[in-house]
C-alpha cells in the first residue's frame, strides 16, 4: 500500500502503544505536524520548550513503555538534547523526530536558518549519536525501511532513538506492507539458553546465601514478575538499588532493603556483600548508587544478568536475553527452602507532634508516608525530596519516578506533565524543590491547559539545599529568588478550579493532608522548610561527595576558606 | 608566580574585560564558584537554569565584547548548548566553562552521576566541538598554556570556546608568567598587505559604480568606523544586510538600507546588484537574509572580505587579516567624487489613529518608531518584533540585538538581562510575542532579583503567529496557553518598584509611551494583538518559507487539507 512518511510514521508510533507526541512547532515540523493534527489516534501536546517536551516524553514513557517528541531543527533538537541524554543515561525509550529543512537543502549545503549557516549538516545528527540509540535520516527511499530499523532498536534497547525528517518529504507517499512493527524479542539459540540455564540452576544449587540485586532495567524490561516467581520458588532474598525504587513489592517477606553499599542497613549490606551467589540484575555501581564506591563485591560470588548479556563468576555467555533466561531459569530450576530467616518488616511509625511545630524535613516525610496510597504515581526530584522518598516503604502498587543517575534538575515537573497524560486516572503527586521548579516552571501551564489534577508539593528551603549541603553553604551561588509560589497557578490561567496554599507548621500539614480527598482539582502546595534541613540521608551523601568531587586537600582548603570568608549577600530567604 | 587554575582563569577572563559570570551551580563547579565567590571583580550571576545562562552571556558579549558562563557536567552543559551553538552561528564570543567531575574519574572512566553511566567522558566535548572554535579539557600540566591558547582563539574568531576544568584541581596552583592575555591579531605579511591594497585600490578606482554591503561581522569585529571612513573617502554607498542592523549610522547620507535580496526596495536593490564593484563585509547569503535566495550577485563584481580572508572578483588572498587591510587601504585609496546622486532619506512619519483604535502591528510601530531614541539597547524577538524593527529606521546611537539567524525562540529575554548588566546606564527596550517569552519566563525573575530597569513590550497574539503565517493558521499546535503576563512581575516578587499594564487601543499604547519617561523602575506592557496581524514583510517572507520548506507540491497538499479540516481544538485566545 501507498502511504504518506509522516502517516506512516505514525502508523508505527501508534503501534507502540504512543497516543501523544509531545513538542514544540517550528517551520521545519509544521508539515508533519499537520499529519499528526489529522490524526484522531494522536494528540499532540504543545510545551512551552523543547526540554521540557522532553522531559515530558520521558514521564510519559516511564508509564506508557515508550513516548515521542518532535522539535525543529538545530534550536529544538539543541534544546531537547538533555533531556534526551537524561532518557538515555535512565533506559528510557524516547522517539525524537526532528523536522529538518528540505531534503535537497540538507544535500547540497544551502544556507538556511536554525543551521551555523556554513553548509553543515552533520553536526546535530552528531551530538544525537551520542545520546540514541540509533538514528536515521529519512529519504522516501529509505524511510520504509528506516523507520522500523529505529524503532525496532528503541523497543530492544529501550533507549532514545533520533529521526530526522525534512520538512519538504513528509507528504511524500511510499510503498510499504501491511505487517505491523516487530516487537518481539530475536529467540536465544536454544542451546546455548539451556547451556547457561543449567550453569544457572548448578550454581544457586550450590549456593549457601543466594541473593538478588535489582536495578531499574527490570522494571524498563518487564521483568519483575519473573524475578518475583525466582525469588519465590528459590526463597531467595532481594534487594534493590537505589535506582530501582518500589520496582518489586517492597512488601515481599523476601525483601530486605535498598543497597547503597556501605550507606546501606547493616541487614541488606549483610544480605548482598556475604552472598556466594548474588545475581545483580542490570545493576550500574556508580556513586550515587553505591553511597560513593564503599560496596564490596566479589567477581567469584557475582553473576550479572543484564538484558542481552550474562555473565556467571567471570564467565561470559554472549546471545543470552534476559526475558527468555528467566523464564527458562524458573521452569527448571530446583525449589529451595529458606536457608535463612528472612528479617521482618517493620512498620514505619507516624509521630505525633505538636500542631504549632514549625514544618521540618523529618515531620514532613513522616506525614507523607501515611499519605501515600496504592496506585499512586510519585515523582520525587533530585534533592532532598528524592531522598528522603528513596528511604521510605512506598504502597507495593505506587510508581516512583525519579531521574537519579542523570540528576537534571528541574526534570520532575515536565515529566510529571507526561506521567499525568499517560495515566490520567492514577492520582499523581510530585515532590520538587524551589531552586528545581524555577528552571522548568512553565510546564505548569500545561498541565493547566489540559485540566490534569496533579498534587504538588513544592519544597521552598530558599535555595540549593543539596548544593548547599556539599559546598557553598552560606554562599549566595546557592541562593535563588523567593517567588510568589502559590500564586503561579493563578497566572497560568486554568480554566478548572484549582488549591493552592503554604504551609508551615505540622498542624497545616497534616489538615491540608486530611482534607485532601475532599477536593478533585489541581493542588499545590508551597511547604516552607529551613534551608539546611535535608533526610540524613543526603547530608552524609553530600559530606562523601564533596570530599570524592574536590579531593581531600581541595576539600580542606574550600571548607576553610568558605568559613572565614563573609558572603557578598546576605540570602534571600 | 604561583595561582590556583581557577583564579588564573578568572583573571584571564577579567583581562577579556568580563565582570559578571553567569551560570548554574552544580556539584561539579561549586569548587570554582567558590573562586568566582572570592573575586571581588567578577560577580556571578545566577540563573534561573542554564539554556537562559547562555542566552544571557550572549546579549551580554553582544554589548560588553566577551562573556562568560559556567555550568556543571553533562546536565548543565547539554542544557546550555542551544545558546552556544546560537553564539556561533551569529559570532558572539563566549566562554564556556564546564565543572566536570574530578580528573582521575575522567581519566579511569569512573562511573558517576550526569553521565550516561557507561565509563564514556568524550560525548559532552564531541558534542561542544561541533558549536565552538576552541576546546579544551584543563590539567595541572597543561592549563597555563591551555586557557591562553583557547581564549586567544575566542578573542581572534569570536566565537565560542569550550573550557573542562575538573572539580578537583581548581585549587591546584600552577606556575604562570606575569604576561597578560594576548589581544591583539596577527601581524600580515607586509608584501601580501600591500599586493591586496594595491589591486583593491585599482579596481576601486576603475569601478562606475562601488558599494558596500555589511554584515554583523563589521560590528563583531569592531571595523565599522573604518568602514565608515571609506564610504566618506570615496563617496561609496553602502547597505546593510538584515542581520547587520543598524551596526551602520542608518542616518548617513550614503546609506540606502537594507538588502534583503529579491525583497528590497528598488532603489537598495539596484544599488547593490547593479554594482561593479560590490565589497561584501562578512557577508552570509542565508535565507532569511536574501528574501530566500532571491539574490543576484555576480562573482565577477564581487569582492569578499572576511575577517580573515579576501577575495577579490574570483581570487583569493590567504593570510589577510580585515582591520589591518582596511586601515591600509583607506591610507591608500584615491579619493572619488560621487558618480550618481544619492538618495534622499524619508523621514518616518506618524500617523495619527483614533484613541479608541484596536492596537494593530501597524499602529504599534509607528509609535514605537517615534519612541526610541539615542543609545537606547532595542532587543527584538525573532517573529513579528524582529521583522517590524527591521524596517525601522533606529536612532543612530541605539543598539540592536536580535538572534535572525540561529533564530531560537525565547532568546531575547535572558539576553535582555545580559545586555543589561552589560550596560545598565541605558535604557533597554524588549519586544516579545507571548509564545517565545513562555520558552524563557524565569528569567524576568533574575533581572527583577538584581533591581534592573528595562522596558518590556509583551506582544499578546495567542500562539506563534509567525508559525501561523508559514502553516496551519487555526491549528491547535499554533496556540499557547494565555498567561495573566501582567502579574507576572509580582510573582517574581522583587523589592523594587515596577509598573505592568495591559494595552488594547491605540490612545492607551500613546498614553503609556507618553508617561513612560516618569517612572524609574522596570515597565511591562501587554501589547493585545490580533493572532494574523503582522508586518506586510513577515507576510511575504513567511509565505515564501512555506513553499521553499515544503516544496510547491507538499505546499498545496497542506494548504488544500488544512482549509478543509476542522480544527481538533477551538484556538484559547
Amino acid at each position: 500500500m501507498f502511504i504518506e512518511i509522516g502517516d506512516f510514521l505514525n502508523l508505527r508510533l501508534k503501534q507502540m502503544g504512543i497516543q501523544h507526541l509531545f513538542g514544540v512547532p517550528g517551520d521545519f515540523n509544521l508539515s508533519y505536524l499537520e499529519q499528526v493534527e489529522a490524526d484522531a489516534q494522536l494528540e499532540f501536546i504543545g510545551n512551552c520548550n523543547e526540554l521540557n517536551a522532553a522531559y515530558a516524553a520521558d514521564g510519559y514513557a516511564r508509564i506508557n513503555g515508550f513516548a515521542a517528541l518532535t522539535t525543529t531543527y538545530g534550536v529544538g533538537d539543541l534544546s531537547a538534547i538533555n533531556g534526551i541524554a537524561g532518557a538515555y543515561a535512565e533506559n528510557v525509550p524516547v522517539v525524537h523526530i526532528s523536522g529538518i529543512p528540505p531534503l535537497h537543502v540538507v544535500q547540497k549545503g544551502t544556507l538556511v536558518h536554525h543551521t551555523l549557516v556554513d553548509g553543515n549538516y552533520d553536526n546535530i545528527m552528531n551530538c544525537m549519536k551520542e545520546f540514541t540509540v540509533a538514528q536515521t535520516r529519512l529519504t522516501p527511499a529509505n524511510a520504509a525501511s528506516e523507520i522500523d530499523r529505529v524503532l525496532r532498536q528503541c523497543f530492544l534497547e529501550r533507549r532514545p532513538v533520533h529521526i530526522q525528517l525534512a520538512s519538504d518529504i513528509t507528504h511524500v507517499k511510499i510503498e510499504v506492507t501491511d505487517r505491523s512493527l516487530d516487537l518481539s524479542y530475536p529467540r536465544v539459540e536454544p542451546e546455548l539458553l539451556q547451556s547457561a540455564v543449567t550453569k544457572l540452576c548448578e550454581v544457586i544449587a550450590q549456593a549457601k546465601r543466594p541473593a538478588l540485586l535489582i536495578d531499574n532495567e527490570a522494571s524498563v524490561f518487564g521483568i519483575t514478575s519473573l524475578l518475583d516467581d525466582l525469588s519465590k520458588k528459590c526463597s531467595i532474598p532481594f534487594a534493590s538499588m537505589l535506582t530501582a525504587k518500589n520496582i518489586m513489592d517492597e512488601g515481599s517477606p523476601r525483601y530486605v532493603g535498598t543497597y547503597v553499599g556501605g550507606a546501606s542497613q547493616a541487614h541488606v549490606r549483610q544480605t548482598i556483600e556475604q552472598s556466594d551467589c548474588l545475581m545483580g540484575i542490570g545493576v550500574r555501581f556508580t556513586d550515587v548508587g553505591t553511597g560513593v564506591f564503599t560496596h564490596q563485591i566479589a567477581t567469584k560470588n557475582y553473576i550479572e544478568i543484564k538484558p542481552y548479556g550474562l555473565t556467571i563468576f567471570g564467565q561470559d555467555f554472549p546471545g543470552i536475553e534476559i526475558g527468555q533466561l528467566l523464564v527458562e531459569l524458573n521452569k527448571k530450576v530446583a525449589p529451595r527452602k529458606l536457608s535463612q530467616p528472612m528479617l521482618e518488616q517493620h512498620a514505619q511509625q507516624i509521630l505525633e507532634v505538636p500542631e504549632q511545630q514549625k514544618l521540618s524535613q523529618d515531620v514532613l516525610w513522616r506525614y507523607i508516608a501515611g499519605f501515600l496510597k496504592d496506585d499512586d504515581v510519585i515523582i520525587g526530584e533530585v534533592g532532598t525530596s528524592n531522598s528522603a522518598l528513596a528511604g521510605l516503604k512506598l504502597p507495593a502498587t505506587a510508581k516512583y519516578i525519579a531521574q537519579p543517575l542523570w540528576g537534571s534538575i528541574g526534570y520532575t515537573l515536565p515529566a510529571l506533565l507526561g506521567s499525568l497524560l499517560a495515566a490520567p486516572e492514577r492520582r499523581q503527586i510530585l515532590f520538587i524543590g524551589d531552586g528545581s521548579f524555577q528552571l522548568t516552571v512553565q510546564e505548569l501551564s500545561t498541565i493547566i491547559r489540559h485540566g490534569l489534577k496533579p498534587i504538588i508539593f513544592l519544597l521552598n528551603n530558599g535555595g540549593y539545599t543539596i548544593e548547599r549541603l556539599i559546598m557553598g553553604e552560606n554562599a549566595a551561588y546557592n541562593d535563588v529568588q523567593d517567588w510568589k509560589y502559590c500564586e503561579i497557578p493563578h497566572v497560568f490561567n486554568g480554566s478548572q478550579d484549582y488549591k493552592s496554599c503554604v504551609v508551615e507548621t505540622a498542624g497545616q500539614l497534616k489538615q491540608v493532608l486530611e482534607n485532601m480527598h475532599q477536593f478533585d482539582g489541581m493542588t499545590f502546595i508551597e511547604l516552607k522548610l529551613p534551608a539546611m534541613d535535608a533526610p540524613s540521608s543526603l547530608k552524609k551523601f553530600a559530606s562523601v561527595i564533596a570530599r570524592f568531587d574536590y579531593g581531600d586537600r581541595g576539600y580542606e582548603i574550600l571548607k576553610q576558606r568558605s568559613q572565614a570568608l563573609p558572603s557578598k549577600k546576605a540570602i534571600s530567604f
